[in-house]
């Protein structure tokens, strides 16, 4: 389980310190630190993945290259150490500005499994994303699915 | 040069289709999603940054495992392809809510080796950070400085 433990340092306890740290530095931005780098992340990830679906989509040329960079940043997204981002106390409820439902704390076995079911995805659309359109839309699927599979369970609807 | 190639992918063209469909996803959210996405990633760095910042400066304890994580996350951040991100005509007089001065685009390749030296400041950091609290002293100030050598020639002052 190293690589479960890798993706969700710190999760369950021993970041305190780290959690006072981020909003020292982040807490003039307003919203909770925490949060703020969650949506940070969020961001990143649809940056991304938009590259990859205007490709899928047929709204944008295929570009071998700059779809396996786009996945390639994806990989690298979900692959970080998440602990301190979802550090217990940051979701609908204890804080402003986020859906996080607190079900993620209570089932964050099941979370980490989903986190690392996108990775998994991600590093399969990395392959596939430079072998040619088919193999990226064959791809994107399971990715855009490995993310749903998340804000299904554990985002407050809009 | 193929590292500062991944590192910048897609600086120089090819890239018109990526950040139409990144526009087309994030263009709801109101700030130009160019610009967004740099933020995003301004926000992780900084919220990692805070973690060894902390105990850098003796305001949080020091935690080996911690301190890695958010080297290793500052490491991964710091290698994203960066192309679509720094598209050009995404700059102060182009854009709202941007200080990424038009110097960047007019000395790209100074702009890579800044960002190539920060990567390799976040490895440096990565390695130090487990190894107890001096050696997390020694490279903070590195990378920091790594930090400021790209927003001091090239981002607004506030």
């Amino acid at each position: 389980m190293t690589r479960r433990r890798t993706l969700f340092l710190g999760l369950a306890g021993g970041i305190a310190g780290a959690s006072i740290a981020a909003t020292a530095v982040l807490a003039q931005e307003g919203l909770n630190p925490v949060v703020k780098a969650r949506h940070a992340q969020m961001t990143l990830f649809a940056f991304n993945l938009g590259t990859l679906g205007a490709m899928a989509q047929d709204k944008a040329e295929y570009d071998a290259e700059a779809a396996t960079a786009a996945a390639g940043n994806i990989v690298k997204l979900s692959s970080l150490a998440a602990g301190p981002m979802w550090a217990p106390g940051t979701g609908v409820g204890d804080v402003e500005g986020t859906r996080a439902l607190p079900a993620i704390w209570e089932n964050m076995d099941d979370v980490i499994t989903k986190a690392v079911a996108l990775n998994e995805a991600a590093v399969a659309m990395e392959a596939a994303a430079g072998e040619g359109l088919d193999s990226l839309k064959a791809a994107f699927g399971p990715l855009g699915a490995a993310c749903g599979e998340c804000h299904k369970s554990y985002r407050e609807p809009e």
